[in-house]
């Protein structure tokens, strides 16, 4: 079963908007076992989208189109298929009845260029818009079974739900698992796992490295998935944080809401980005009470009970003030637990004793600190996503090991 | 000069990652006057990807491929390419050892596997890659410029601008002004500057709206488009905050900076992403000293000296304590501003009386402290960047009425 997904609209191309339709269908297709063999981003430009729909209708068995449906000048997705598939465009009632009706209730003027909706491919279903004018179509040409969708994510998400996925196969035996890690890079994360999973045959073993991450894909029938799981699970003992779309700040909020346990952060390079991140997890004001961002000296001093003379002899970012951020925040805050980031960001700021990328984490807790340090090389924003996230799996680790 | 976009990754036709590479490519190019023809995606399948560069190497003057440059065995862009292109893979020892000093730095043995990395298409350039361990390739099939890049953003960017763009033409009399506004719906951006540019012939026209802000966009020649921004910023008078690829917190810190001013932070719903975006720009430590992401009650109390009256009779969210935060924020860290902003993120927490989405924004300052309130719909990670949106805004309208 071969699918594709062509997604029009000048506005991708020119990089103004991000094609949310291939993540969603994607997705969706993947539940069901279902996959993508080519998606193609085409602008509202005739030729070419008579090109690629050309190109496409010859290799696959189900062809998504989406978009190019409305009533303005660059809209001609309907054409273009009509076109190609030799079905001429005829007036359907029922949907102008319905765009008429529309409009109607909103009290405007429909303008003639509406109309254009109305026109149907001979032979076509019309597949009904309940969030817009424009309808979905369907037709099948040749081998070839073609969705036409809208382009606005509202309007086509149900309609694929309600139209399109009961009209697509299920393949059973074909299941997709998720393994993410963290604490190694892509290379050895392969070196741990390939060689467990080498004799697995129909196994498709695939990897997505992001910063101070790496996913391990496992896809193939739920049998083979899962002992493939079981075995990367034990090559990647430790490292493994989650599964599917887990993210690491969730399951820190999960461990900590399971022991009813708080936390609290002091951030100086990170900026707040550690306490932005736990903050967007839903549920997180049950276990996070507070974040300090002492960004300068007297803020440490002030807001942590940082003590001047551990800033004068060791320097703001050092072992010792890190292990001071993180016990003051856990003692004015009143946690349980608590996290401290000092480090150098960058581009500016570094000397040769304390290089751009040096970064102190402290993990303070009722009955030890502990500080660790860390030397990373990226530009000023991924330096502050790696070290929050290197300040939550301190904690993961904690909070997981102190439990077994 | 028709280019075209390849970017493989079964994790992209899987839905689990987002193609930001289509984004980024598609607006640098556009501020060349350059534009895609077409953008494919294509998944680790050593098939698929071959028949998908063959096609675009016939078609495009210029082909660009993201992806597949790694180390791991679903990474096989380079030998896809030199096959096609009939040019036999060879060692370069400049990047084996490049490499090799990389794993050296970080205290890594090498895994045999990254060694595939050394290897480049017969006559390829080789384009360095500081931020990882995979370079880039350039080299020319028949009459097309062919680019692999590699996958991960940080990496791919700045070898996209510092040997890719060099290496395309400039179109001279096409230019691309980017306006970028705050505070204004898409719908009443343009019900402004269209009637103000109608009579521009030659002229083309966009919006692109995101949470929080919308940029116009003008592409035409240099007269056209210099004629058609004084007109837009005319039309659209206080809502302009910057150009091109500027951020309103960049705004800030540089107006913050040019006054020798200093700002604090109090954050309780957007849980510290105002510090993290302010700390985002580099230099923000010279105007930036303190963030307090007072997520409790308790918080609020002890951080910033909110009253506990206060917060029993209006409640958390509410325009005294907003202006009780603020005042605290910049009396407690001594700054000449303070933000702060205290609302309900959702999904939960909502009441009849305080629903989901209710956001207060205070503005404390020597003179006045000023409260807005504001009533959005978005879902939690969008709510807490609409809400720093509208906080940054607020300050900026402040500091540049007050210049005037």
């Amino acid at each position: 079963m071969r699918i594709e997904l062509i997604n029009t609209g000048s506005e991708l191309l020119l990089g103004f908007t991000t094609n949310t339709h291939l993540n969603y269908i994607a997705q969706k297709l993947g539940e069901r076992g279902l996959r993508l063999a080519r998606q193609t981003t085409v602008g509202d430009d005739r030729d070419e989208m008579r090109a690629v729909v050309n190109e496409a209708l010859h290799r696959a068995d189900v062809l998504l189109v989406t978009g190019g449906l409305g009533p303005t000048s660059d809209d001609f997705t309907r054409d273009v298929v009509a076109e190609l598939c030799g079905r001429p465009l005829q007036r359907d009632e029922t949907v102008a009845a319905f765009i008429a009706e529309r409009f109607r209730r909103r009290g405007l003027t429909m303008p003639a260029s509406v109309e254009v909706q109305a026109l149907v491919p001979q032979g076509a279903t019309v597949l009904p818009n309940p969030n817009g004018t424009a309808p979905g179509l369907f037709l099948t040409h040749q081998n070839c079974r073609v969705f036409l969708l809208p382009g606005p994510p509202r309007e086509l998400r149900p309609m694929f739900e309600e139209h399109v996925l009961p009209r697509l196969p299920v393949i059973p035996d074909k299941t997709c698992r998720i393994l993410r890690t963290t604490g190694l890079p892509e290379s050895l994360v392969e070196q741990r796992v390939a060689p467990a999973l080498a004799n697995l045959t129909g196994l498709e073993l695939g990897y997505c490295a992001r910063p101070g991450e790496v996913d391990v894909r496992l896809i193939g029938s739920p049998t083979i998935v899962a002992d493939a799981e079981q075995r990367a699970r034990t090559a990647l003992a430790g490292f493994i944080y989650g599964t599917g779309d887990d993210r690491l700040e969730a399951v820190i909020v999960r461990e900590l809401t399971a022991r009813g346990h708080t936390l609290a952060v002091a951030e100086s390079c990170t900026g707040g980005l550690l306490a932005h991140r736990i903050t967007n997890i839903s549920g997180s004001s049950r276990v996070f009470l507070a974040g300090y961002v002492t960004y300068s000296n007297a803020a440490k001093i002030q807001m942590l009970g940082v003590r001047e003379a551990t800033l004068q002899h060791h320097g703001a970012v050092s072992e010792p003030t890190c292990r001071e951020m993180a016990e003051g925040a856990r003692l004015r805050s009143g946690t349980d637990y608590a996290l401290a980031i000092t480090g150098i960001a960058g581009p500016t700021g570094g000397t040769a004793e304390k290089p751009v990328g040096l970064v102190f984490i402290g993990l303070a807790s009722a009955r030890t600190t502990e500080v660790v340090r860390h030397q990373l090389s990226f530009d000023r924003e991924t330096f502050k996503h790696v070290a929050t996230q290197l300040a939550l799996d301190l904690l993961r680790r904690h909070l997981t090991s102190s439990t077994t």
